[in-house]
């Protein structure tokens, strides 16, 4: 279960907390698709000049915004309430640890970017068989999407990495993704640690 | 030509400049594109509330991420390097005139929208016959997608105008984007005024 350079599985704590409150889950769920998108854009305005690079990442937010539609529709449909939720630190916590300089950043965003598609496609997974048929089965089907654009990414690492050795820095930032997922942290969303207490 | 709320149509002077120089303007062009999807995006982050217009800007975004595609890839087929391009002062000039408090920013900025999206239909119409036929249908076929495009921020302005008179307010901003896509300019681009001696 998820991809081969995740350093740690979710807990099965989280799996339980989220199965519990995934209609909260699906207004976080909702932000998620749309970051995943806007990350994309900024990787296309970051680096214009890599054209196969811009083609690729354009075709990847137009899915992640295909599937921003595909939960609202559900969320409407299953009269789950939009709520307006802090995002969790996971994301900004995982893109501390980029180089600053160029041409390691580039590495790292593309090796953080297949970080957060990996741990999104090991938790839809996770949560599938746990929620109603409607939900997991659409969760599912995202699992499968996730699973290729972590392949993307990597791929674009690996076309990137020049004389760096990709495999044992996506080694280092997948140890740095693995504590900000399962530690205790103080908010459950859907790239959260584990919340002490959360049912 | 064009849509009934410019103020102004696009002068003689630009045409016969951009037309000669359209290699060049591609790479904005194709920018553009990335920048349309990418205000749709920041639109989706800023009212996250409004489910419809949310879905409306998540479809808008996908494709003007499909027209980026699309001139990537007629780029590569004729061969027109991509140039990292400084933009024009246009799409800043025209949101530093949007209201600063809710809910008028909300208004100006789907006003602003329309007016954007407007001018490059106005563009790629006035483009289209000028151009080699590969380039020239594919403007062609994008003047309807901007015209669709104006018309959903309008019916979103008029759905957010509240006790505005919105109508006015379209006047006052169609005014403003006027000047800035017909008077002297310093660089060509594809929302630039004019740039005396360019050809």
């Amino acid at each position: 279960m998820g991809a081969w350079f995740l350093a740690a599985p979710t807990p099965q704590a989280w799996v339980d907390a989220a199965a519990g409150n995934w209609r909260s889950l699906m207004s976080d769920h909702a932000n998620c698709e749309k970051k995943a998108a806007s990350t994309a854009l900024a990787l296309m305005f970051a680096y214009p000049e890599d054209a196969t690079l811009s083609f690729a990442l354009a075709r990847l937010a137009r899915e992640e915004l295909r599937h921003f539609e595909q939960v609202s529709r559900l969320m409407e449909k299953l009269d789950v309430p939009f709520e307006r939720q802090a995002p969790s630190r996971y994301a900004a916590g995982l893109r501390r640890h980029a180089a600053s300089a160029e041409p390691r950043r580039k590495l790292d965003l593309m090796l953080i970017g297949a970080l957060i598609e990996a741990r999104s496609c090991e938790r839809f997974e996770l949560l599938a068989p746990r929620l109603p048929p409607q939900v997991g089965e659409f969760y599912a089907d995202l699992a499968r999407a996730e699973a290729r654009h972590h392949e993307l990414y990597i791929e674009h690492a690996k076309a990137n990495a020049g004389e760096v050795d990709w495999e044992q820095r996506l080694r280092q930032l997948a140890e740095v993704e693995a504590e900000l997922a399962t530690s205790p942290d103080t908010v459950l969303r859907f790239h959260s640690g584990v919340v002490p207490g959360a049912r």
